[in-house]
């Protein structure tokens, strides 16, 4: 993930303070981010001071690290703890308080706290006989898989879990920000097979990832429950977290998968592709890409999910950052769009966050045009998930951020209506009527928000309607561009074997 | 205050949960608001469930009532509690967390906790011999001044306010949302003198306001320092506070007033516009109004704040609700936008909090439509300000609210450049360019948002354009508008004897 | 009860600071109490400082008030903000965090804060049309009650109670706290029918109590259903808290009580003797009357606790203050430990918490001590509760104060053992092996502290040695005494309606 | 340190729910603590239960886990999560809130939650390349220092720690609690030479100690701006704190140890006993055991610190834990009770929290009754600390441990008065007089309280009294003494370079 902390001192450069900016704390909460507030002068406490409200203690629950400093003297020693913070260990986030009071306050140079630049975060090594454990499991499972998690990510161990795999040939599957690790594409993954590779394997390699809600808690009957786990991670009290892992080991991920493969290398473990486990993930894989070619196929208008993301994914630049929230827009394109590189897609979160993608479209933007020119951001949007966020196109204008915004517009039908109550729906009246609390005004141009800025955005229906979009879009090096595209409100996932949040009732 | 109720239900229906709205939770703090939200199943707690947070702690600070229910049996208990708690004694915010457990819970009907319909607030009453003392200091006073607080609107008593007022002859000061408690059209409002009025006097009649930030804490160099503060407020813990009152009174406003009204009349006190202190602030007052006159008789384009809403109050229907937030946009709209009737008027509040307009429109539009056909809504927006929350136009589509948004356009720029600052940066190149931290997209076209919805918005630069605008918008039933007014991004406030929050170093 | 702010400054002038005293913060929860604590100097937070902890933040949920002065020139602000809202409104918490920066630093007087002494707190008037309504409903009452709270007590509402219980005749019944207020011997008291009167009544009066548990939250089977509950508070969203009232009055006790009776004597109400309800209150009473008799002659040894209890109430100064706590210690020793005056009896509050009998009683002794030397403070604890805090008899000692600790020592067996379960106890060898995890040494002899200080305790096993230990400890002006009480550990209350919160299962 | 886990546990048991126990949460704060906590039945949530009030969020602050299951059946569940956050990673402690509903509600075993027992927790290991710049520093090193911090105790290093001692013959110093993991006796063992070591090192390794305020932040005038501080931690967010490290290593002690041990020897890196710095050192060591050995052998009544104690170590077997707290009782003590093992010293810990001393004795003594039958704990009171939790003398005679407490009673006068205030406090009377807000009762007989349990404790003024006391105490094996040692009131620390707390001012 990348860091979005730009973002944040931007927001306090154009003068919105904490209590404005009422950005959804939650949304720092899994992620390195160094928020800055200012409450009111410190003389005016007690009494009704503008912005007088105990933020730091507010802030205290979403963050590693919040403080206020007590002199301006002081300010560099804190800033240093919450980058510190921030980075090192699990990343969270940080809010440092800077009442007027300070940001005015005068002092003698000399007295200003000395700090030295935080170095990078220490890397952790794992217990030798423990990678001798995981090997001895793992040649020994008849269906293995490895999860790649975010964890993987963060610890930038791609190299390492790269070669982990083509090493041993085993099936993988990432989660939502775990993608790009390994890339999409690679011939070991097991994506179009997840529920049955979760459900069915007897040992699981879990790097940097959590058996937490997306993971199904690691239980019945998304999971065996006799399958072993492998656990790696950077967090002590992560471990065992839900299910008692066979091994857990905290350790960062580059040396630990970089000390698991030569293990395996050393044992001449290969899990070969005529294995039987192989066999039915292909197999069961095949099926499943067909069911969504089939899908994706069917180009008739108005769109359905698949043909939509795979028209999309047919122009997409292979290294371009993907942002992505909404329900069905975020959980169907993570599995079409393919993203090739780590640290390139940014998801809702473990919260499930609504309203932050064009924030993190905007600091990876931001990060982009300082270190990696010409790469581009793209933001995928739910249409009901622009609705928190869309004005903050004003933001990238602003700050000339080539970002592509993608509007999968349903008019906020939360997928899954049965036939009778969607006919209900029309029946009321015309569609501009269609407005039961659960949907969203029918038909919204939000392409066009562009002429806010005398631009054109773009307006598709169909396939070709896409692409000619695309096409534009991505030739555009200064300025956002939003493509609203129609699909069927109707429109939902491909039949699925277990529901949303179908978990154990525990 | 409106209570605004109706919105964060709507939010809840929406599927916006408490994580998800991120909204400003501070903006809630000073009124009447229950907000629904809801967190993970209770048994997937402590394995990382979806969006699972200790919400109802995190809600704590900013409320008078936080609870979950333990079961679906016991919501009506905690509704009860929560509608009782927002109402009762000074109006502040409840929050109940509603977890999917509970929303799927099946209960037998005769389990369901039986509650009786929350009774309206209770009324308290003055002690006697204070209204005495109350009225013996105002008769003696020489520069006698009644500030009307938004308590005095909550309290609704209109009614025995005016009459004071009449009775009286005394001048009055209505803070933000204490306006059209009494008429700002009325002959004794001295807003137009309010620096020298809260300067000079030397006893304040306080209903229902509170000495904090907005009136300077009630300290010099802006009031007297031995002014006779005689302070009314339902709140006991607010009265003395910052400033000893000399009359401190818990007690709702409505029998209070007419109790003093009563014995100021039994006094035979009027305080006769022959008096110097009269003369005084009719003189000053006189003075300001010319020098508005001047400046907003100046329809020069580019236009500035005071022309611009002069051109917006001849159109304005006299009982429309009027929401405003920005800086100078709310600053300056609330000197020259009158309100004539009480509860019309929706400020960004004692918090300041930015990104509140729209939903203070939707909801004051909301409850207009069921109980007050026929009344309009105005949201007057800094552009900087509507950059939080202008999505929600595709709300007031939604539900048809034909909310008239006027964007007050200076292309963000915070007014109060020095000259040369501002020429250095227009000479940094075109228009467009003009992005220093602090300002926002110059000659952003926000009425084309208008467009998402195939409806035309207003571009104004001239006063007959804004007459024009006005016009179109106010036939428009059931569905918002957009005005987008172009000021120079020079324009300002007229000089101020004392500049923002310089308060009193305490 | 009494204010126990200098308890608190005393324990931090023993340089006992916040981290430091771990006092029960639960305890101060409903009482007007102020706690200073010393947290950290400023320049050294965010490194580990000696006691870096956000005790400011901590304290908060406990508190009216919470605030850590910026600079010490204001902590005057600070002081008068907390002092005053620990006693306006409902009477609570405050804590001021005075870190050693503040402490040690050195200003211009000049530039200190200035306030001027906080008034006495504002009295609310009721509504007269409330008060009619009252009336009404109480002169129509065929089993009307009146409930005495702590807020009467709180209130100073004494002479007002008394008289309207002497004008009207009617039954009342104090809560724990509300003891005195009207005194226990008044023959209108029907505590000793307290649980037929809750059950049967169809009008009650509450004066400053709560429907919380300790009033089994208004609710059948302890009440009737539809009971007609006439309820006066100074807090508005106490108001129809659990049950609705048919009448909700937010006014202070003094003004509401007189205008009540006053508007009952217009009305010549008088309940007489001769109603049934008078009757079966008194027929009732009178079997409790002799339960308790013929338990409290049981003067057999070991003794129980109607014994003990009817022999230190025979020699108990009538106005002394009495401080209890413990289960059976603290509920039986109510209801035969007379209380003539208001504000005399300080119990474990609303949160029941333990072990602050001493603290409560070191407050009393102190305040009495400076306004009413002579009157005696006795300090009634459960053997369990005085291992809490029991070591404050050396604060006792070193403040000279007069206080007689009475310790009702039943070896902390928590009565209700049933026969069987007491034998295995025995069976399992001599008394002090007598420890279930329930229970605590045995026969441990509290009154030996005293040799601490070269004086002796008492210890007694009978009737006349408590006298004896009383008539001692009496004559002792200037240092507690200890009397430790032996009783039957098998002892406990006499056998009631309902068995202890056996409430409503809602 | 030991885990206190079953006094807490016992607490509850004794029926003392969170509210009641009131105990210090701060002292919970820095180790492994599982806390059981029970508030009020749910369904009386929201109406003023017995004891409502949001317990888990109250102690949130203070814990790795706070958490309250909502059935019974999820109870194994937390557990297991508290369990494993008190051990894993850096300890700390948990709170679990089981409410009277949960501790009555029947389920079905079936329906239980099930959980495996918790592991024990993981094991980090260091970067190799790490391990070797750290070597490269240690040996280049002119005044090198080893600081063993009770880090190396949690993590029971002490193998690894004496064979570095060793091998390498280096300098250190114990922290507090991290005393004993090197032999206190060890001839290494600088802590005679504290301050210079400290202040003039030019490279430290830290193990597993913070350079928090115990440690005077690692900075000037304490030590030297430049020094070299290798650091290893298990918490990666404390590495660099205060003090940029030369070299941060995560990693747990024992392997790192081991590693560096052996980089160490590989190097065939000896500090030699010759080096400038060992004499500056050993010169300074025996200068300070001169001064104190001259005010250890000043027996004369009254008897100062050094002395006592001296005569306690003469007599102390030598594998008893110590637990010990106040001020300089506390300080004093460290430095002459040595001890020869680790995890056998328990002070007040980082926050300085009183009244802690007699809760870890009795967690101590019922963790030796299981695992080490004789070993003894002894537990080292300042008078004014004892007064916090003297009643727990209960707690110790009721599970028959054979606890010391040894009160060195200066009747509370902190230590540090100058001549003349001391004059002026005598002057105003006899002993018992003395009493200014700072001290306690002069000649508090603290072993009387022994009394209470028909025994007799210890009282002495001279050597040969301690000496016959600690000889009467060890022989007791089934109950505690107490040991009350009056020393000199203006007994005081041997002159310190630096005074308390005198940090930079940053």
């Amino acid at each position: 993930m990348l860091c979005s902390t730009r973002i944040w001192i931007s927001n306090w450069k154009t003068r919105r303070c904490a209590l404005c900016i009422g950005t959804r704390p939650s949304s720092c909460y899994w992620g390195p981010v160094l928020v800055l507030g200012g409450s009111t002068s410190l003389d005016h406490e007690g009494l009704g001071g503008f912005q007088e409200f105990p933020q730091v203690n507010a802030s205290r629950p979403y963050c590693k690290y919040a403080a206020r400093p007590p002199t301006a003297a002081l300010i560099p020693l804190h800033v240093e703890n919450a980058v510190r913070l921030c980075t090192y260990g699990r990343p969270g986030a940080a809010y440092l308080d800077l009442p007027a009071t300070l940001l005015t306050q005068k002092i003698d140079e000399s007295k200003i706290y000395n700090v030295l630049l935080c170095p990078p975060p220490p890397l952790i090594y794992p217990q030798n006989d423990l990678i001798e454990q995981a090997a001895g499991i793992l040649v020994k499972a008849k269906k293995p898989l490895i999860i790649v998690g975010k964890g993987a990510a963060y610890a930038k161990a791609e190299a390492q879990v790269r070669d982990l795999v083509s090493a041993t040939d085993l099936p993988f599957l990432p989660t939502p920000m775990g993608k790009g690790v390994v890339a999409d594409s690679h011939k070991n993954s097991v994506a179009s097979a997840r529920t049955l590779a979760l459900q069915k394997s007897d040992v699981i390699l879990l790097l940097g990832a959590r058996l937490n809600w997306m993971l199904h808690f690691g239980k019945a009957p998304r999971f065996q429950t006799n399958v072993k786990v492998i656990q790696v991670d950077i967090c002590a009290e992560e471990l065992h977290n839900s299910v008692t892992s066979a091994v857990g080991i905290q350790a960062d991920l580059k040396p630990t998968v970089e000390l698991l493969t030569k293990a395996l290398r050393d044992r001449r473990f290969v899990f070969s592709k005529n294995t039987p486990w192989w066999k039915e993930l292909t197999a069961k894989s095949q099926q499943n890409k067909e069911v969504i070619e089939r899908m994706a196929s069917d180009s008739s208008s108005p769109l359905n999910y698949y043909a939509t993301f795979k028209s999309i994914q047919a122009v997409l630049p292979a290294d371009c950052i993907i942002c992505a929230e909404g329900a069905n827009t975020m959980d169907i394109s993570r599995t079409i769009l393919l993203n090739e590189k780590p640290r390139h897609r940014l998801d809702a979160g473990t919260f499930g966050t609504m309203g932050v993608g064009p924030g993190f479209a905007i600091a990876a933007a931001l990060y982009c045009k300082d270190n990696f020119p010409g790469k581009r951001v793209i933001c995928v949007e739910g249409d009901s998930a622009f609705g928190f966020s869309g004005m903050e196109i004003e933001t990238m204008f602003r700050y000339k951020l080539p970002i592509i915004l993608v509007i999968i517009n349903n008019n906020g039908i939360y997928g899954g209506l049965d036939e009778e109550t969607f006919r209900q729906i029309q029946a009321t009246g015309e569609a501009t009527q269609v407005t039961p609390a659960f949907s969203l005004t029918s038909g919204t141009r939000y392409e066009k928000m562009m002429e806010m800025f005398n631009r054109k955005g773009y307006f598709c229906t169909t396939v070709p309607e896409i692409h000619q979009a695309f096409k534009g879009a991505l030739k555009i090096k200064d300025s956002p561009s939003i493509i609203n595209i129609m699909i069927d409100p109707q429109a939902d996932r491909k039949e699925q074997k277990f529901s949303w949040l179908t978990e154990p009732k525990l």
